[in-house]
């Protein structure tokens, strides 16, 4: 295992503490980091919420959660009871003015500390709880926000949440968390890059042939479908992870790890990509929307089904399929391909980084001569990286090649567990450290493009095309990469 | 395991059937070609030497060398006798007359078989052989002749012996072997370099700082001493296997796996090679001779001892260490350090290809933020390949780097055992296919080389630096590395 350097004590403070998200990902997370001695002994994690919980009550839900989303193996009852101490608990209302006295009294109880506020809620909440916070004295030089996605559906909206915080809190002390930034390979990725002679040297459109990221789910909008029908996987998807990711495989190399220094490059990347107007629609887009199929060897419902009737003419898209371009010196001429979609054949996100074929094979034909070189990242389900490339196939035979997988992989140091991507990031948040957080131009460039693309989709007739649950996306979606002689990776095992 | 593909049916014909060579390396390759299947059953192996033997007594022999220089796990007791089945035995004189008749009545059984001769004999006799193979009409369209090193002491005698064989032999069927060149590693890196756009890229002085190419062996001169005391490092081992590994490494690509087309390359590498002058000796070569230490733990002699007293004034190096300049658009500037030597800490051979470091770390300072990239071919004593990389250090801690090996490892396939050189080598012959093999004006190119060298050496009046055996060679050769800033690689594990 790696080593564990403790953070400085904390009071970390998690609106929205019943919700679904605190009791899946956040509590969790902050218990491994105390079951691997992170958290400082004197550390408090305080549940605010607006549902009506004894401190007890509450400790007896986390310990319910806890018991649900970690491994048995992993839960250690003297752990857990331990990390159970210390929670804390106020009933607070997010809108006025009930429970804030209470939070002020046991926050001031240790003034020092670092104080993140995480806010788990309905992004409408975001303005009202930092204005509250503000309004009873709970921001300090050691205060630090966090906000989930979604920051806006547009431009527009997102700025009004920015303004809303950033009347409060300087940009320094807020963290936009997107957790795909907190995954190892994705911040290998970052190594692999800036810390390799051999890689950098890769990295450019003379050796890469294209790049592609997928994010693919099974699951469909049962039960959320009122939220995701004003949204769609243009607005869930690729606004924020994808175009982070594309952000982080695509940057120029950062003066420094400090945050604004990679920002600075990330928001660079977000500057370059070129606009999908109107005229460019129907070559470099696809949008789809599933229809009725299996998925893991189960009957599901269209996503108009799951909408329920009084929705039966949506076109929010459901997959979405881009050919993005950087323009840039470096990627000038190399395509992003991106796609994304819901009721997708397996949970399956990746980056794949395909370099160029060797112009010319000096062995037999019969020996796989020209396989192109592959790095692979692999995001989920699980982390993993491996770089494909062209060996001899041994044996005292001819020359043969066979392609083999270089794995670079965490297994060994990960004997038992994995950690979650929001382990780290929620650490990150008590270091101070923004570096895998977006900025508000960041976040706000990312909306300018996503809302000219959004535009282009509404000036057009088409609804977007229908896909069966269970299936790859719209075949429009094969067609727009194979047009250009690419196929979208696919593991054959 | 790799598919097998049986070769043609041959009879093939070893002189000095009853030598070193043929029971620990020949006879067991061999074997264990039969045993994978790789051997038509209509073939013959016939044992041709001085010794006076029955075919009985030369089975017999067989057997006891199999059963010494194969693991009991291998040696099949139905397989061995199957394979014994197949070996014949000519008494027969080199220098005469005696034998040759029944080798040609032996070899007219079946006159349309591919007949590899192998000559694993003292050099002396690859002449005369040659001519007795001839003039007892022996040699066909279907013949090969394949050589043992050493192929001469300087350029004169390695011409007279190509002469002689190649009076009676085309060149196209002249196998000279180096079981270097028989190494997976070795072919690996012919598939890394040539079939792989990522590694080609990286394949300059662009990236590549230097290249070190090490063979190292534990054992002294004991028994070899009149030889050896002949020839010395350079010639044993520099001339032939060492800068055959530095061609590999350095050529450019080949028009083909044709044999005529990489010995085109090869030969391309051997006439750019710097001559070293009287005037540079001192700057980049070492020479040095073992004095009394202990290897393994064991005390030895050292090499005057192991000469006897006859010989107390030696002048022969028993190691070497050489800065060679390949001088190409392609290498300018990166030195190929070479070294090797008798009665070093551990048989090791390898080939290390050392990245330049980045120009600049963004990394924090504790984070190994500079370690350039290496790939480090091993030949001995297990073959191996590996990339060392920089990754990211595991964890929800910071953003730490490690170096990690990616393993091209080959033990998957081979799960029993590791096919040796010669099996490869072996039946390369029987295929006719001469890519592994020296052509003539490669071996005198090398001659001519090393001949520059030896005079060098020969008209300056310092005899070779004594070093302890068990230990790296003379102190002389850190520093010929050192001084450029540079260390000869190391395995800590």
């Amino acid at each position: 295992m790696a080593t564990i350097i403790p953070v400085a004590p904390f009071d970390y403070v998690v609106f929205g503490a019943t919700g679904d998200l605190t009791q899946r990902k956040l509590l969790p997370a902050l218990y491994h980091r105390y079951r691997d001695g992170q958290i400082p002994e004197t550390s408090r994690i305080i549940g605010a919420s607006r549902t009506e919980l004894t401190e007890e009550a509450f400790r007896e839900k986390a310990r319910d959660a806890l018991k649900s989303f970690i491994a048995p193996f992993d839960l250690d009852e003297d752990k857990l009871d331990g990390f159970l101490a210390h929670l804390s608990y106020v009933h607070i209302d997010a809108l006025g003015e009930d429970g804030w006295p209470d939070l002020k009294a046991l926050l001031d109880e240790q003034p020092d500390r670092i104080r993140p506020y995480y806010l788990a809620t309905s992004p409408d909440l975001y303005g009202p709880i930092c204005r509250n916070l503000d309004r009873f004295g709970l921001i300090g030089e050691k205060s630090r926000v966090v906000l989930e996605k979604p920051i806006g559906k547009d431009l527009k909206s997102a700025r009004a949440i920015n303004d809303a915080v950033g009347a409060v809190f300087p940009e320094s002390q807020i963290f936009r968390i997107d957790h795909y930034l907190g995954k190892e390979t994705v911040q290998n990725l970052l190594a692999l890059r800036f810390a390799n002679t051999i890689f950098d040297r890769l990295w450019n459109a003379d050796v890469i042939d294209h790049v592609q990221i997928t994010v693919a789910e099974t699951v469909g909008v049962e039960g959320r479908g009122g939220y995701y029908d004003t949204s769609g996987a243009l607005r869930d998807m690729v606004q924020n992870h994808i175009l982070q990711l594309l952000c982080l495989t695509a940057m120029e190399s950062p003066l420094s790890l400090d945050a604004n220094s990679v920002r600075d490059e990330k928001l660079k990347v977000l500057r370059a990509l070129k606009p999908i107007t109107a005229a460019d629609v129907q070559t470099v887009t696809v949008r789809g929307q599933y229809v009725s199929g299996a998925v893991g060897g189960k009957a599901v419902a269209g996503y108009q089904d799951d909408l329920g009737p009084e929705a039966a003419t949506s076109r929010t898209e459901t997959f979405v399929a881009l050919k993005l371009e950087v323009r840039s010196w470096r990627w000038a001429g190399v395509p992003f391909y991106v796609r994304t979609g819901k009721r997708l054949p397996k949970k399956h996100s990746e980056i794949v980084v395909q370099f160029r074929a060797s112009p010319f094979s000096i062995f037999p034909s019969e020996s796989f001569g020209r396989e192109p070189n592959r790095l692979v990242i692999r995001l989920q389900p699980e982390e993993g990286m491996k770089l494909e490339v062209m060996t001899k196939d041994p044996g005292p035979g001819g020359m043969r090649l066979r392609p083999t997988d270089l794995d670079i992989s965490f297994e060994e140091t990960f004997k038992q567990r994995y950690p979650d991507a929001y382990e780290r990031l929620l650490m990150d948040v008590v270091r101070g450290n923004a570096t895998l957080f977006m900025r508000r131009d960041e976040v706000e460039a990312a909306w300018e493009w996503a809302d000219k693309l959004l535009k282009a989709w509404a000036d057009r007739p088409e609804p977007p095309r229908p896909y069966s649950a269970g299936s790859w996306g719209p075949t429009a979606s094969i067609a727009l990469i194979e047009r250009d002689g690419r196929t979208w990776h696919e593991e054959l095992k």
